[in-house]
């Protein structure tokens, strides 16, 4: 049986970037890793769309969500948070365990954070020094348009925006200069389509000043450490070589086929599966949606739904999480998948239906599918 | 060309372990991962010789040196540490990163601290909550007896022996419980033969005790999330997924070894290189000497050794860093090598050492090291 993996993280790894990854290891203070470095650096501000280094971290993306506040905050600061899933709360998780005040947003798992929520919460704690946002947010597949909050409170703000853009970058437009963001986190196993392992954030000049100024403790995850190590074509410490260079295919993939095309691509298969399900009579959880990742709910009598999909059909997708488990599935279209890999998706779902003697129209939901990949595919859906 | 990288790490993978981590990506949250973890875990006690939980960071080995006083200390705590070479120096940088009270021991660099001097700093700063040694000091290729030392101060000392064990797991003994250690640590990419980005800690109960009071912030690395997530058979954050695969086989290859013969073959690789060194004319920087790393000084007339032994025969060393850059170069011996691979690199120093007309007698270096190995393979050198 073929075993396909449409998990959001690990995401798949092309074959291509797998067999670099299994050649002689090579040290790291080399001409040859340097080089690498280099490109891989460069390939990263263009995916951020960033003139700004983007640090290379060997960590999870936690780690770089980390490094976003203890390197930029100040012991006892204000922060708001917007808890609206996992990763969302995670922001807080982190704040608090600094010393620095929470002032979360509390949104309903599902939906997104609005412009108005952040207006109020600014409002209220004026001296808050940063926003934490997660532009994806993984565990309900709900989409939060950074670059509207980012719009609507620059002006207003001279605090930092920081966006957790774990399951975004890649998936969604990001432009972090252009947008007036702060910091930028994302993972490996994600967009990026190579196993977990690293980390990468970036700063903007105002977050590098803060910087300077923060008194909490850092070390391993200290970014002027690492920024004086990039300044030299290296990592302060010793990074995870093989996915380093692993990295140097996937983003040189990405490079060739254009990020804005990337961009597209995600929206059309994450439109394409959501119409295909929804054509089959599933529910999709969670509004706006992410181009990463789709929640959907389980339908009534589905409840052994994930377990005959992956041991019939092969296929591993992730689960609801805390208050979602038993509720949702999630379906990752983040990273190395194709219109065809939805298709199939959509194929062993309609054949899972039938095990279960649920109802649905035979083909519909693939049918549903193509008919959104074409017509997306022919008016080039712009990106958002 | 053959390359052949002999760097305290990364040092080489085996082909099998490479050729495992180029599969396909699995979840973490699948039974397939857990069944491979929980392997890795119990072989991971194996290897630390101890009954506590062994647990796997996503980081360089650093990362774990900053989870073991971040997690055990509180601030303005005095530890002891030893400025031995660059790693332990680093217990230094981190302790005062943290607002702990450095108490350093200053030795000089190619030599080891004794018992002597830590009872003497004992005694000069009673208030002392632990003390931080390096098992083997990369930088300098020295050996710290960590037996000898957590014997003679363990009666008298109640706070934390700590430990970095980063290049000595796997190429010395290590009898964590035994010997009354308190926190050990190591990296993925030296004695277990894997690729960088994984460290690994293990805790006493009076570590664990400690872990309760302290005051440190802590997240990526708070060792105590670790622990539950560990309990679980599972990790607190996404792990390094394929390095956690690659060490599985790495780490069954060292079962199957054996752990006592595995630190005998590294004993006698490092004498057996010695000799052959010495035989040749060079000078050992550094004593006593590491198992995993040797250290030379280079040659009068040898300033462009290393570049020739890279260029011209494929050879990566590693060079002296800080004070001892330009001085010496190191040569591992740590983790996946045989004497064939020490044979192979004295003959390319012989080669080496003819291109710059250098004077020796031709074979000795081969000849000495193979009459080593010889009478070290007949009398099974007791570890040490």
């Amino acid at each position: 049986m073929k075993t396909r993996l449409y998990t959001p993280g690990p995401t798949p790894v092309p074959e291509g970037v797998m067999l670099r990854m299994a050649r002689p290891i090579i040290h790291h203070r080399t001409e040859e890793f340097k080089n690498a470095f280099a490109e891989v650096n460069e390939n990263l501000q263009y995916l951020f769309c960033t003139e700004e280094p983007v640090l290379t971290l060997t960590s999870s993306g936690t780690g770089g969500m980390e490094a976003a506040l203890a390197n930029t905050l100040c012991r006892g600061e204000e922060v708001i948070t917007v808890n609206g899933g996992k990763f969302g709360e995670r922001w807080g998780e982190i704040a608090t365990a600094y010393g620095l005040v929470n002032r979360q947003i509390d949104v309903e798992w599902g939906t997104a954070v609005t412009v108005e929520m952040i207006r109020e919460r600014l409002v209220s704690y004026p001296n808050a020094r940063a926003i934490c946002l997660t532009h994806s947010e993984t565990s309900t597949g709900v989409f939060t348009d950074i670059k509207e909050i980012a719009s609507a409170v620059r002006d207003e703000f001279d605090g930092l925006i920081i966006v957790d853009g774990i399951t975004a970058v890649g998936a969604h437009e990001m432009r972090f200069d252009e947008w007036g963001i702060d910091v930028a986190v994302t993972g490996s196993q994600k967009g990026l389509m190579i196993p977990p392992g690293l980390a990468f954030i970036t700063l903007s000049k105002r977050a590098w000043d803060a910087a300077e100024k923060s008194d909490l403790p850092s070390f391993y995850f200290d970014l002027k450490r690492a920024r004086v190590a990039y300044e030299k074509g290296d990592t302060a410490w010793t990074p995870a070589v093989t996915l380093v260079l692993g990295l140097r295919e996937a983003l040189a993939m990405i490079r060739s086929e254009g990020r804005e095309q990337v961009w597209r691509r995600h929206a059309r298969l994450a439109a394409g599966l959501r119409s295909g399900l929804t054509a089959l009579g599933f529910e999709l959880f969670g509004a706006p949606p992410s181009n990463a990742v789709t929640s959907v709910l389980l339908p009534e009598g589905g409840s052994s739904f994930e377990k005959v999909m992956k041991q019939k059909y092969g296929i591993t997708m992730a689960g609801g999480q805390e208050a979602l488990k038993g509720k949702i599935f999630r379906v990752s279209h983040l990273g190395y998948y194709d219109d065809g890999d939805m298709l199939t998706f959509l194929h062993y779902v309609e054949r899972t239906m039938s095990d279960l003697e649920l109802t649905f129209e035979a083909g519909a939901g693939v049918s549903a599918a193509q008919q959104t990949f074409t017509s997306l595919l022919a008016e080039e859906l712009p990106t958002s």
